[in-house]
């Protein structure tokens, strides 16, 4: 069996973001995508676990960027599986550029599986074979990291979930609160520093119409943000995030 | 000069919307990216024309799809131009499943070129060997239409520009727009219809930050959603929707 599976992408204008980069939110749903695909590829996939009423629920995930793939780079995602037993499954991550062979940074995923009638932790014992497949590459980043909710908001708005947030399992996208937390920062914020660390649990899934509470707390000099979405009172999830400054600022053209 | 480009695209799970299709706003992204991809090719591109001080804006956009490309389908977009002269550039669309053969949908894009210092109107005599490549390929769709703003909406909502909203240029991204729009409509509206033809008119430049009012008129029974969005009093862009019921309603899963 594979153990290892690469996707290689090329970021075009339209998906760069103000910094003609590879947007955090992006990269998420790029992880989650290879994750998805390796998974396919070794016969546990969605299709595999819906078949035993389950389903994948990604629960963790950290990346560490040195830097974000550039306007018109080609980068691969390459994916193995560290850890698996019948509760979880541990899956890292490089991202390479595919035009310089540099290491631009790493990622870390814990994911659970969940009965699609109880909406409980089911048991993976049933897919054990992929025990096989785990491998120990290297991935040289800290564990994502135990969050907890934003004790003292500095920052807190209310976001309503509509169509273009619902993915296809009727829940709210995963990149997309992703993208709604670092949406507290400013495009200054990113134009003199980037997303070096970003850590998020996700702890329960929201729906379409729901209202969130989007909490989050900067640091003095803003290089740190914890966040956290709430809805109906409770924590759906919960972010870090490290602001490295850039070399060069970003600068505006 | 290649006359006709084409770029193959495979829906993945992570891509799709609550009803397991190619997103409207992804469509447009991707219409987007093939028509920046064949300009790159001949030579007329981003680049070239930043070289000159001008930059393409996309002006209209009209697509008409009997079905969208659904969860793992491999389909292809097809780009090529009809029409070109020193004001403005037509270029068409086809989007078909790689699968099937079967033609799913058409587009219709007209795009100017602006003075990047003045933000004014710029002339293509420049480019005008690309009226060569000029191709009376069929599209069997009316032209975009002339919109007018929302006489009187049936729902307005406001929303802040923020990060996530912003593209490589530094203004909103043109299919944020469109996700805006259309997410004035419910999931039931998508999981009983689908947005069989739509409109866009693209008028002004919106920036970070800025408070936009998202307006828009939904006829009785729902067919049709006239939109717009204005900016500080100003029209930014205007839509419209037609939604056709689908044959078999999509059932939540």
């Amino acid at each position: 069996m594979l153990k290892v599976h690469q996707h290689t992408f090329n970021l075009t204008a339209a998906q760069c973001n103000a910094q003609r980069e590879l947007a955090p939110a992006m990269l998420t749903q790029h992880i989650i995508e290879c994750a998805t695909e390796h998974a396919d590829i070794l016969g546990c996939g969605y299709r595999r676990l819906q078949a035993d009423g389950m389903a994948w629920v990604l629960s963790r995930l950290a990346f560490e960027m040195k830097r974000y793939p550039g306007i018109f780079e080609k980068f691969t995602i390459s994916t193995w599986i560290e850890d698996f037993n019948r509760h979880f499954s541990q899956r890292n991550f490089d991202i390479v550029s595919a035009e310089t062979g540099e290491t631009l940074g790493y990622a870390r995923t814990i994911w659970v599986a969940i009965d699609l009638n109880t909406r409980r932790p089911a048991n993976l014992e049933a897919i054990s074979a992929i025990a096989e497949t785990v491998t120990d590459r290297p991935c040289p980043i800290e564990r994502p990291a135990r969050l907890r909710p934003v004790a003292e908001p500095t920052d807190t708005r209310n976001y309503q979930f509509r169509l273009s947030d619902i993915d296809f399992n009727r829940h709210v996208n995963s990149a997309r609160y992703v993208e709604l937390m670092l949406n507290t920062l400013t495009l200054d914020d990113f134009d003199s520093a980037f997303l070096s660390r970003f850590d998020i649990e996700y702890k329960l899934e929201s729906y379409f119409g729901q209202e969130a509470t989007v909490s989050s707390a900067i640091s003095t000099g803003r290089a740190t943000m914890d966040s956290d979405i709430a809805v109906e009172g409770r924590h759906v999830c919960l972010s870090r995030s490290v602001m490295t400054p850039r070399a060069v600022p970003y600068s505006k053209i």
